[in-house]
């Protein structure tokens, strides 16, 4: 059997805080239009994509920082990507700055969108896994305040949608082998996954060479071990006068990388991707019901932080 | 700072089936010779390293399977390898079944030993994942009846030894994240991991080309996702006339492989590890206590198989 959904993994070069709202929606739409002109049913945008990365400032001026967030999806602005998807009938990912009030309470997200090729939204999600840290550090040369700007969402869902069941993750997710595995406990067979990654890591510079080996080794593991197709898109390039990293791919359940992006800049990767190759992987080595054993597994769900046996040698077995 | 530890990760090629046990701790022994001689504290042996991988067949005589398994440890045969340790200082992780007998009960486990420098057992291990099937499937050339002939493990542990923090684990154990990630919530500084591993896998042969890429994939993710080092060690090579793939290597928290065995036979790749590389993954980018979120991984204690949502499309978010 085949099921086949062509993807294009929509990367985008860097965004500054100077360009407009429309400049960049303008870039998307050219993303849509040539996808579509070459097959494609789903496109992929990266993290935060409507605006710069603005975690990497510190910013007091509540109106300075609001102007990152979207308050309605689709609003104004954004409307014409949704005309345009229901138009040219192609689907799309997109991650924002979301800012929803509740109960007269403001609430701040790090959220992606799930749009049908109606132009509806299928579904939400909002970044479990917020990096950095939540107070100034005048020390870093950037920032990476997502703890301070974002409050963290509390759930990795699944959809069906596309003829199969789609997931969604962002970012630092990915380095974090749960997220993979609770949509994959949900049958999950695409993993959508927007990024913003700064080459230098201020709290660890010493493994600033290997962030793109990183990148990939998360992603490709995530997809064998849970029998996924895993699309990671990056915003890439130097943004802000900070350097970040592309490496845009599409990933297959056998863990290979099957389309990439060569480029820091505005660029696709594309791939004809067969749902029913998870099938093979998650009904052999991957069986869940048959090969977990979470009886073994109570402390990833009880315990947070690592805690080591106290200083001593054990006794003999 | 650093705390280093020089390991030897000792490949074995083939053990056949008329191969005396005591020809095979022959060859163990002038590993743990070797090693020492090249300043190695620690020597990791394969899994199931006294014997063939007995479970490719299919036996019905209750004699002839219970001569692979070992009824103490050290036993008449064994004793050696834990006197020349202590008499050369040097530790080590051997693998083999046990058979134990409880309250007039016989169990049969997958099963690991730490042996420490002065020749005492610091630990023991059960294999948690037992790969395979239970009963024979005679359409196999070479069965893999692991879930027949032995219990499946409970836990995984960690012990303080070597100056660090050292945790075992057996084969396909490191194809679940999970088995890195509950040893990582310890503090693990090393897993130990030996491995028999068939090129051919019946069930699905079209991934048979990948299964080194699979083998370095998710040893390296859990290294890097974890900080912590990993050895995982083969028996290689064509067994009984099944063939197994090599790869035995030693893995840096980085991900990186910094040592690795490139034939199919007894071979030692060597590495001096120093366990305080661990620290700068574990407290930054893979702080736990600092960046996990167990409030979203549930399904991963509560939910052995998986469950794909209702074959419906989902309503807006």
């Amino acid at each position: 059997m085949s099921r086949f959904i062509n993807v294009a993994a929509a990367q985008l070069g860097p965004i500054q805080r100077s360009d407009t709202r429309s400049e960049i929606i303008e870039r998307l739409l050219a993303h849509l239009r040539q996808a579509h002109a070459m097959g494609c049913q789903l496109v992929v945008f990266p993290e935060l994509a409507l605006t710069t990365f603005f975690p990497r400032w510190y910013m007091e001026d509540p109106e300075e920082v609001d102007a990152f967030y979207e308050k309605e999806m689709p609003g104004p602005t954004t409307r014409v990507l949704f005309d345009t998807a229901a138009k040219l009938g192609i689907g799309f990912y997109l991650g924002y700055a979301e800012l929803t009030v509740e109960n007269g309470r403001a609430h701040r997200y790090n959220t992606s969108i799930l749009v049908g090729q109606d132009g509806k939204i299928i579904g939400k999600y909002r970044k479990v896994h917020l990096p950095g840290h939540a107070e100034h550090e005048p020390w870093r040369a950037f920032q990476h305040l997502e703890k301070h700007y974002f409050e963290p969402g509390q759930s990795f869902d699944v959809w069906r949608a596309f003829g199969g069941v789609m997931g969604m993750a962002l970012c630092n997710d990915r380095r974090w082998s749960e997220t993979y595995r609770v949509m994959g406990l949900q049958g999950v067979e695409m993993i959508m996954l927007g990024y913003n990654t700064p080459v230098h890591n201020p709290p660890a510079p010493e493994h600033d060479d290997l962030s793109m080996f990183h990148n990939q080794l998360v992603m490709q593991a995530g997809a064998y071990q849970n029998g996924t197709w895993v699309v990671g898109v990056a915003k890439a390039g130097e943004e802000e006068g900070c350097e970040m990293i592309g490496g845009t791919c599409i990933i297959a359940p056998s863990g290979e990388i099957v389309a990439a992006c060569s480029t820091k800049g505005d660029e696709l990767a594309i791939a004809r991707c067969d749902l029913d190759l998870c099938h093979s992987y998650k009904s052999t080595t991957f069986n869940f019901e048959r090969h977990r054993r979470p009886e073994a597994y109570g402390l990833i769900t009880s315990r947070r932080g690592a805690i080591a046996p106290a200083d001593v040698e054990m006794s003999p077995a």
